[in-house]
């Protein structure tokens, strides 16, 4: 059985890596062709695919785990529409691959090109959701890159499915063999396998919880993406004007409190807190919110609880909200420093120095001014896809985009040149 | 002792994670300042610099392993010089930290700049030349990083010595304590304490030999840049000019054999080899180059040895050179996109198609037409500096200069917008 596991992963690395240098060379007009073909495939084989989806359903309801949410699996034909309609979307962005970044001339005359080319293949480790088997699939090829994607067991027929889908209609119009492929095993085994075969991937992004994504980085000896974590803070400063901070707050912490840029921590300047604190307090409890306060905040709060340290750290993902009055903006950076996970923190204020001083002290991948921290997404940006959202500084932080699946390589033309 | 050695090292951490806080404030003056004065102390405390180094000298030569070359290890006058130097071209760079690299406008008003910031902490590794402590330790303060060495154990004394130098003069001046330290007990314990320390470390940096690159990219949870192997390749196409193809091949073989970019194997088109490889051979041998040589190849070659699988994969580093006629451009470029370590290759050619083709698919951080591999590197590409020539795709690829030793960040500003 190991064996056999690690045949399979091991041919698939093979097989992406030969793939890749096809990818490479495809030129905008193939790989639109080919996402277009993908996209009609999956609408006009909706079919098979709701009927695989409906095994994965099957199958998870009798494991009974309560694990996998039933709805962050189950495929519909309005989620089948989605996926045909992201590939087109797809489709229809700036091919990044070949773009000049920069280019000037030496003086002894060789003149260098910096070009951005695809990485190779890329590893994306996910959980249940289906649809990011197609979206990942689409924005590999788009990016000139190979996919090797290992989804979670809960939804493997519907993954084999897509992909089967996907490459019967890709292979036709120009799809490499091996260009997109779904690891069959959903074990650890196998995942450990990915992890390890530097040789044939280039790049691994874990796209899940953080369980998932601490697995990726203790294990991976390929260079890995992190993405998604976010302990998100809003900070309301002295001068906050109470509309623009009420709504900022009950924007970032309640209109999708389950992803990761919405807020889990409000801070208030002390000067603050008796004028906006119990108004907005309240209105976030109207809106089912539960208060976790400091000392201090809890005096202008009523029916808080007392927040811990475990409070600062937590990435709720609900509607929870810890809150904590500041003596000043130079605490408030010090805290989000320190308890954040470097992801979207806004500050709320009229006041130009303590904007500035937010913005530049604030060592996280997005900084807002009077704006709520819910704009952190691809989409948002105007990058017309999101692949992730990167909770490091190495490569890519923040939203990422198409031009954040690439490398470059300097071309360098002389005319017999050589180093003295 | 293990548990001092791990306290040592997260000790330095926290306090280097401290220090980049205040690293990221200062300003290109400060910075500067900053190094003015390391520079001049470097060059007053020179005594004191060459009596720790007579120190390492005399430990390595009693341990008589071998190891080291003394030549690595020994400084002098001249080489104390040079290292202020070094810190004195670092001021002399411009400062890549707040660099606006894009900026734009979304439809909701929401104004959009992404800047360039510090990594934060950075972890070097590095074996026994003495002088990569001052540059590396240069060049992170004037990117705004804290910076973590960990030298090699047989230039230990000039390392502490080095260290403290810097910080004595750098402290008085602005120098953020724990901005730039050493770890003193240099066994592997320590370095992979230092390995594991996501919270306190953003990227680690290996300089070094394969060994100590494989070891760092198997035990990091931190986000690598593998720097260094070069198995880079000359290609001669059926059209190359003779003298030019001599020039190229001699320089990039011969000029500094011992260096990453310098070419290891020579590929030759069938129709250029019963021409050019007899010359070429000739002159390499006369350099006191040994060939190796493909069946094919050694027809056209006097004295060649046979080349085995393992030439092709080999860094010499060394007065040896592989040689393989190939049938056409593809076979070179599957050749060497199949063996090479992706870092710098050249081709020499008078064809239009060969030499884009070769451009566009070569899978290296640098390709030449009609240059020398030996081109590779952040001084003469005009970085002014050269952290390392990075051999993967995340982050940076090939030479890195102070601007591969940043992250940005994304400063949002509005005026109370809030996701609908």
């Amino acid at each position: 059985m190991g064996a056999a596991v690690i045949a399979e992963v091991l041919e698939k690395g093979k097989k992406a890596r030969q793939a890749a240098w096809q990818l490479a060379r495809l030129l905008r007009a193939d790989k639109d062709r080919i996402l277009l073909a993908m996209a009609d495939a999956v609408e006009a084989d909706a079919g098979m695919i709701l009927e695989a989806n409906l095994l994965d359903v099957k199958e998870t309801q009798e494991r009974g785990r309560g694990g996998t949410p039933i709805d962050r699996l189950l495929l519909n034909d309005k989620r089948v529409a989605d996926m045909a309609t992201a590939l087109r979307d797809i489709a229809g962005l700036t091919d990044p691959v070949g773009e000049v970044i920069a280019g000037w001339r030496l003086p002894n005359g060789l003149e260098i090109t910096k070009v951005r080319v695809p990485f190779g293949v890329v590893g994306i480790i996910y959980e249940s959701r289906p649809n990011v088997t197609v979206d990942a699939a689409g924005l590999c090829l788009k990016s000139g890159n190979a996919a090797i994607l290992r989804g979670g067991s809960d939804a493997i027929h519907s993954n084999i499915a897509l992909v089967q889908v996907l490459n019967d209609a890709g292979r036709p119009v120009g799809l490499p063999e091996g260009a997109i492929s779904i690891l069959e095993t959903t074990d650890r085994e196998a995942a450990g396998q990915l992890m390890r075969m530097s040789e044939y991937v280039d790049v691994l992004i874990p796209r899940g919880g953080g369980d998932l994504i601490r697995r990726v980085k203790q294990e991976s000896t390929i260079p890995v993406i992190e993405t998604g974590e976010g302990n998100c803070h809003v900070y309301l400063d002295a001068s906050a004007e109470a509309d623009v901070a009420e709504q900022i707050v009950v924007n970032a912490k309640c209109q999708r409190p389950s992803v990761c840029n919405a807020a889990e921590t409000l801070l208030v300047h002390q000067e603050a807190a008796p004028k906006l604190l119990p108004r907005i307090g309240r209105k976030l409890q109207e809106l089912g919110v539960e208060l976790r306060a400091c000392e201090r905040a809890s005096r202008h709060l009523e029916g808080a609880e007392p927040a811990t340290e475990d409070d600062w750290r937590t990435e709720y993902l609900a509607l929870i909200m810890a809150v904590k009055v500041v003596d000043s903006t130079e605490e408030a950076i010090a805290h989000i420093n320190h308890y954040s996970t470097h992801h979207s923190d806004a500050i709320v204020t009229r006041d130009l120095e303590s904007a500035h001083r937010f913005a530049r002290e604030v060592d996280s991948a997005a900084v807002y001014v009077n704006a709520s921290t819910r704009f952190t997404d691809g989409g948002q940006y105007g990058f017309g896809a999101e692949v992730g959202i990167s909770n490091q500084k190495l490569h890519a932080r923040g939203p990422m985009g198409l031009p954040e699946l690439t490398s470059y390589k300097y071309v360098v033309v002389g005319e017999g040149q050589v180093r003295a």
